[in-house]
């Protein structure tokens, strides 16, 4: 079934091989991902999209030395099976198995860790202007999809690269789906390149032009700059100052590696619009690639199948239950999400309230302060946004939103480690990043039925209000139907005890009170970060001359800060024993064997506590 | 001198105006701004050249039921003089006086508040799309510059607003100038756009076809619509959807009023480019816009002056020349800045190293990933940044250098308080953003000696690491002329007391030894937040049973937070008094001013200790 690819053990290999036996080695490498993913999980559309592309990227160019930078990086599968880590792909995304994303020290063919969309053209313009700067003639490329070029960072590098005399090469792989279906008015411009006459022209060009060699392409390409201006629409992207050339078949190899054998020889910045399926090859996941965008283990010959065993709900699909609930409520609330529907739950909510619904695409920072406009309307948005993406709206959170105190509610979902997808994807950080902002409230949901009563606070105030919740299902606590608010800033003692009390942020509550029924410990749900109950802390601390806290974030600036600061305030100097996440980057693996990895689960929190208080 | 302006106390006064007397209202204006800022400061050339434009706006508009927001917001003395605001001009960017940019509180036409660039689009997007959904005809407005829309947040909102119906209306001012010269393929596409015939016959439009009355407008739009497509090549804009008009001669009252007029009755997003000079009306600064771009007080009749007593050196020169110097000695640094040459003192560095030097427009995001894909390549980034800027860049920070721990050096200036410029503009988080993510180092140097040496130790290490300096000069230590680096994360004793040690971050060591002579307590130049000198912290919680902290910067999450985690950690337990920035939002003053006010001074130190314990 792989004779080709088990003799690949790098792109060396790859370019040993005759250009007619390539179509082969594709049929093999599609083969292989699809056995992979269908064992381990993971993404799959977007990998079936990219097998050609990568074949061709690697035998047309001389890699590691050409440098690829893959935008969010998942749809390397083929590049990994293809730069000699085919045998370690069962491994994938599971702990100390390979990543789901490039990463530099994996791999010398990763040349830049990616995760988060939309930073391909940076990178590879730094590479690019890098190997100028020492007088190296590696080519620079990027490969970035049509939904991460909706995010403005992609425009900014646009803009900084389009003037420069460098080798870059950036590839558009259009295939019309971010993770939800793209939207916005670049979208419907690509579709217009894609569409008609253009197109099939373009392919010819790519196929008939475009392998002849280079100077007669060159004459080709002058002849064609002459005639635009005149009467050919130039593209967005030679306004940018690219050279643009596409769009081409990206499943077509007698198209693709022509093409990329003439760009080798072009100076200056060039553009390529290759169009692709995702799902490509695998009929299933063609008809429905959100679907196949990230399965669980699955049967190819079958598909995905509902689970017989009824899931757990998770605090996503709380929120997305409450998320309607509210909006039935109150006419005011909008929803706003940049680009994960899905993800964030919000299928339900577009499908009944369609002109309540704003998918910015990936531009989390347009997404905020869109908001913050609609909030000064007296709207009432709320914003759906995973933990690690809202780093990407910091300033607009700061600056348009807080600074203002405009009622805006952030949904904070991948709060804490997010299991598979690594340190890229782990909300670890947002605890610290929030707090110190004025004016900004932050509550942490123990269970799902908190989560929505937090959410209903945090909708009944007059300022900005965050809730975080993690990835997955909680202990299952039933949220109730009414969407009665708990009070702002208040705590509740969860188990009284002895001597120590655990001050518990968020759903590491559960672990606490098992852990503290066996130390007899007091145990607090604290609910929020901010405003803390400094009054509950301040009659806790009296009563116990030990504390703890306990959060799924950074413990630098966290939560366990936030207590430490108001004891002092208040001028209570009790020993605190601050658990959380430790200052290092927590890679990919199962959610809970990662927590258990860091102490976070029962024993290990019982282990700590006996460790620092001498028990 | 100013008949006209006397008697206009809002834009309903103005629209009472026969058109044929608005030059002489313009002028007027335009001394007004001219004489208030040469009394004030403040800034000058963006409000000179936007005084016809905020006339016409005013004038044609239903303002405040239409919405204008103003990008950026130093383009807005002619608003707020036309908004009733004239009177309290001479208070401008002082305590408690007017602020330099749009505030929601200050004004009802302040419909957005503003300091940090490029956010326009997306608010008045919001404003338009609730209006809509509410029912509401108002028409919303975002006037952004053509700096501003380097920034990819501005491409994210055309993305979005470019398929929305809505009566939204973008004004590009373009007036080739950010506060540096603006970079990149979008400057030079827009100087193609106003450059030669296409111009000159855009003028004639403007003043001949559109002060016809609509319908012919309309006519007149169809046929040019239908011609386009075939001969015209469409504009970047209208690739997103929007119908552009333009460019038009943004002082000519003539050109500006009969378009808008026409404009409110299109359907559907429309762009708007218009044409202004900075400094228009002042000889001075049309000559030199960049001096003139935000002046002190100065002789209107003279003109800037350099100044007699020679001025401190301030941290931002010790920076230009410590980059100098170290690029003399190694081929590997590159200096990047986004769109601050001027205010990150690199003019210098330009002159002496253009091949060296990255200015990547107003796009911190692409700036921070740039500088990753070059340090990916084996260059020694430095990024200079303003503190509020680097907000822009924190999940480039996290994601693309610190989770790849590539060595780039953030030289972040303006961190604390900024003065006149502030709340927007106050680098108060830095430290609780910063610290919490792993592999980051952060140094602050307590004074200019200090600074030098910590960026040389910064440059030496194999991570990321950001120095964090103020705004203007502190004690004035002269820099030594090497480049000999500190120990990375040492702390050093400047004073042995007793009982009491203060541990200083940052330039606040001045004021702390003052304080702490009175008190006869220990002074701790701390230099590192992180890594935090442990090793001392520990010796000196030994020797002292109380202990304070001292940061320019939030108390939430700050330096001191870090002091009390490390004490947790070792297991001293010690009152500790945070001093810092409160949990407020600090508006513009006087910087030393708004310090004593925050009980920063020495003598406010002093008071704090002395009643934190009772001494």
């Amino acid at each position: 079934m792989s004779e080709f690819l088990h003799a690949i053990q790098s792109p060396a290999d790859l370019r040993q091989i005759p250009r007619s036996d390539l179509p082969t080695v594709a049929n093999e490498l599609r083969a292989c991902v699809l056995d992979n993913v269908s064992k381990t999980g993971g993404h799959l559309s977007s990998n079936l999209g990219t097998v050609e592309l990568t074949l061709a990227l690697h035998y047309v160019f001389n890699t590691p030395e050409d440098r690829i930078v893959w935008d969010v990086g998942h749809q390397t599968y083929p590049h990994k099976i293809l730069t000699g880590r085919r045998e370690r792909m069962p491994t994938l995304r599971q702990l100390n198995g390979l990543s789901g994303f490039p990463r530099r020290d994996e791999s010398e063919y990763d040349t830049f860790g990616v995760g988060h969309s939309s930073t391909s053209i940076s990178a590879a313009l730094g590479m690019a202007l890098a190997a100028r700067q020492k007088g190296e003639s590696r080519h620079s490329i990027a490969v970035i999809g049509d939904g991460a070029m909706t995010a403005g960072m992609a425009f900014e590098a646009l803009n900084n690269a389009g003037v420069e005399e460098c080798k870059l090469l950036v590839i558009l792989n259009d295939n019309d789906m971010s993770i939800s279906p793209p939207v916005g008015a670049l979208n419907r411009y690509l579709a217009q390149l894609m569409s008609g006459k253009f197109y099939s022209a373009a392919k010819n060009v790519g196929k008939n032009v475009l392998k002849n060699a280079p100077p007669l392409f060159e004459l080709a390409k002058r002849l064609e700059e002459h005639a635009k201006g005149m009467v050919v629409p130039a593209t967005l992207f030679e306004k940018f100052g690219f050279n643009y050339i596409g769009p081409i078949d990206g499943h077509d190899l007698e198209s693709l590696i022509p093409t990329l054998e003439n760009i080798k020889h072009l100076d200056g910045p060039q553009f390529l619009h290759v169009v692709t399926k995702k799902g490509q090859g695998y009929k299933l996941a063609e008809a429905d690639p959100v679907a196949y965008h990230g399965p669980g283990k699955f049967d190819p010959a079958v598909g995905l199948v509902p689970s017989t065993t009824p899931a757990k709900t998770t605090f996503t699909q709380v929120f997305g239950q409450w998320l309607c609930d509210m909006a039935q409520q109150d006419q005011r609330l909008v929803g706003i999400t940049p680009a994960m529907r899905e993800g964030s739950g919000m299928v339900e909510f577009h499908r009944r309230f369609p002109d309540r619904y704003y998918d910015a695409g990936i531009a989390e920072q347009h997404a905020v302060t869109f908001a913050a406009g609609m909030a000064c309307e007296g709207l009432k948005p709320v914003v759906a946004i995973y933990s690690t993406f809202l780093q990407r709206a910091y300033d607009q959170l700061i600056h348009d939103v807080a600074l203002q105190n405009l009622p805006v509610v952030f949904a904070i979902d991948r709060a804490g480690l997010v299991g598979a997808d690594g340190a890229t994807h782990a909300g670890a950080y947002d605890i610290a990043f929030i707090r110190c902002i004025p004016n900004m409230s932050l509550a942490c949901p123990a269970d799902e039925r908190e989560c929505r009563q937090l959410l209903s606070t945090a909708y009944a105030q007059n300022h900005p209000v965050a809730v975080r919740y993690p990835r997955g299902a909680g202990v299952g606590a039933v949220p109730d139907a009414d969407l009665n608010p708990l009070p702002l800033g208040k705590a509740e003692i969860r188990r009284q005890g002895q001597g120590i009390a655990i001050l518990a942020f968020g759903s590491l509550l559960a672990p606490a009170l098992k852990a503290a029924e066996a130390l007899n410990a007091t145990v607090v749900n604290m609910r929020w970060v901010k405003p803390l109950d400094t009054e509950l802390l301040a009659q806790v601390a009296q009563d116990h001359p030990q504390l703890v806290t306990l959060e799924e974030g950074s413990i630098m600036g966290g939560a366990g800060s936030a207590v430490t600061e108001a004891l002092q305030q208040l001028g209570l100097v009790r020993p605190v024993l601050q658990l959380g996440l430790p200052d290092v980057f927590i890679e990919h693996g199962d959610h809970a064997q990662l927590l258990a990895a860091q102490g976070l689960d029962a024993a290990g929190i019982e282990a700590s506590i006996r460790q620092r208080f001498a028990l």
